[in-house]
């Protein structure tokens, strides 16, 4: 579905969506969806597929315009669209997968009066959640409370929205939806969390992200924010302008080495006890089933 | 309304906001859509205001995301937002704007059944337009109906996009509602080749835009793409790879020498008339002395 919308589209633009279907993504987000929107028989309205695919869509589109604002030069185990077509057209090329994205929802948003609202406000918060994030680059004194929301913005949003939209289309009261957001809130922060320890683990080739570590754009994350508590010397390498490869390297020991990594990982895992136990509320049980799958898949990849 | 949604924001984009509403706009699109969907009795629902600000803030958006683009410095007058702010942040602050413009349109949108359509349409369209003119950078061989193309996908959609919801706000059949939309769309045209125009004749103080002339950006518009019919030896100096300020002034000089800019001036002229014309088959006074009003303004300022 994602792959033929993407390629079902004006020649113009044809290139670069091949360029973007031919990377493999987890597609963690549709499958929340479509999970979320299962009703007790396992069946799944045509509806959520399209959902699925929108959301899919719009986190690609972060994707481009992240990949231009860091500059990245690969994503998911390919060059990135900026790097192979060149930065103006990866912004306008983000652009036009928005537009796709929403054109979908706004296709099917008639058969549910009003919702698409939650749609529009978690594309806000996403927006506000990378603002954040750059506000805080280089910032040694980023709270772990500061870090959280940020993340929330970034990541939990959209999780929770996929949750939300599904339980929606699959006709569950308004609470029962919020509940069903609230899991994919956690879920994304478990996810978010285990994420950005895996950039102090893994090398580019696993985690097919970026050769660029986030310390190479002086992000700061939850590993990073845990070492300085424990050695607060560690920061002055930070304020510096450029670090050398050799430099994050070392950073990166010292990370793993004061127990930053391992520390930022039990807080993962608060959050990823949190989503099963109210996945396990759950009575549907193929539902249950097929969320349990997902979050123990995010859990073993990042873990 | 359209300072004060921009304005009522979340302090970590308050600052980028408040740059952008000191410039000053002329708001064409909106008023075009208020005088579309003005009554016979000269009243405007309140919904038109809203949907009014939305496409003004989504054509906000993207002369946010387009002066990253061309790294323009100058933007209404002011520093751009790339400028002042840093090109990842505008990236961002575009995204923004899109989403509260979204969110705008959302918030109408299940008043009239299915119409929100028409607005990502109209969003993909000035994806493509963009597009279609970055892929003709440079191009010497642009002809007269690929320029058209590209100008009515990036000005003229919008354009007829204000001009139609503001029909279908003020309750028109979808036959009417398209007529206006035709108007806006011909309206569009005229104004673009007139701006296009404008470029070739005016210093930076008075167009209040870029420092950037076209040409410094390689961009073919119509004045050039008919000088280069009356003196094809001119696209020599468009396939270097950067103009000098020297250079971009003899090539003007010379464009309208030639009579480029007349001869561009006569094809807006054409959809000037045809708008007007179509105009004047309204049948509702008000309305009829409003789009002219706007309309003369166009052929005025840009003339």
């Amino acid at each position: 579905m994602i792959k033929e919308t993407l390629l079902d589209t004006d020649e113009l633009i044809l290139e670069m969506m091949e360029h973007l279907t031919s990377g493999s993504g987890k597609n963690l987000r549709a499958m929340l969806l479509l999970a979320s929107a299962m009703d007790r028989d396992g069946f799944v309205p045509r509806d959520a597929v399209i959902a699925g695919a929108a959301v899919e869509i719009l986190h690609l589109a972060t994707l481009v315009h992240d990949d231009v604002i860091d500059e990245a030069e690969i994503r998911r185990g390919h060059a990135s669209l900026q790097k192979q077509f060149g930065k103006k057209e990866a912004v306008i090329c983000g652009d036009y997968l928005f537009c796709i994205s929403l054109a979908m929802v706004a296709e099917i948003s008639n058969h549910y009066s009003q919702k698409l609202n939650v749609y529009t406000q978690a594309m806000t918060k996403i927006c506000l959640g990378e603002l954040r994030q750059f506000k805080h680059n280089s910032d040694t004194e980023l709270s772990v409370m500061n870090y959280l929301k940020i993340i929330a913005g970034k990541t939990s949003a959209l999780f929770s929205l996929a949750m939300y939209s599904g339980a929606i289309i699959n006709e569950c009261s308004d609470k029962e939806a919020r509940f069903m957001g609230r899991i994919g809130y956690n879920m994304g922060m478990a996810f978010q969390i285990l994420d950005d320890c895996a950039d102090y683990e893994s090398d580019v080739a696993a985690t097919k992200k970026t050769v660029k570590h986030d310390l190479a754009e002086e992000v700061v994350t939850l590993p990073l924010i845990y070492a300085f508590l424990k050695k607060p010397e560690l920061k002055h390498h930070i304020r510096r302008q450029q670090l050398s490869p050799g430099e994050i390297n070392e950073i990166i020991a010292e990370v793993v080495k004061v127990g930053g990594v391992s520390m930022a990982r039990d807080v993962a895992e608060k959050y990823y006890l949190k989503t099963k136990k109210m996945i396990n509320t759950l009575t549907e049980d193929n539902k249950k089933l097929l969320m349990n799958e997902i979050l123990g898949r995010i859990w073993k990849v990042e873990n």
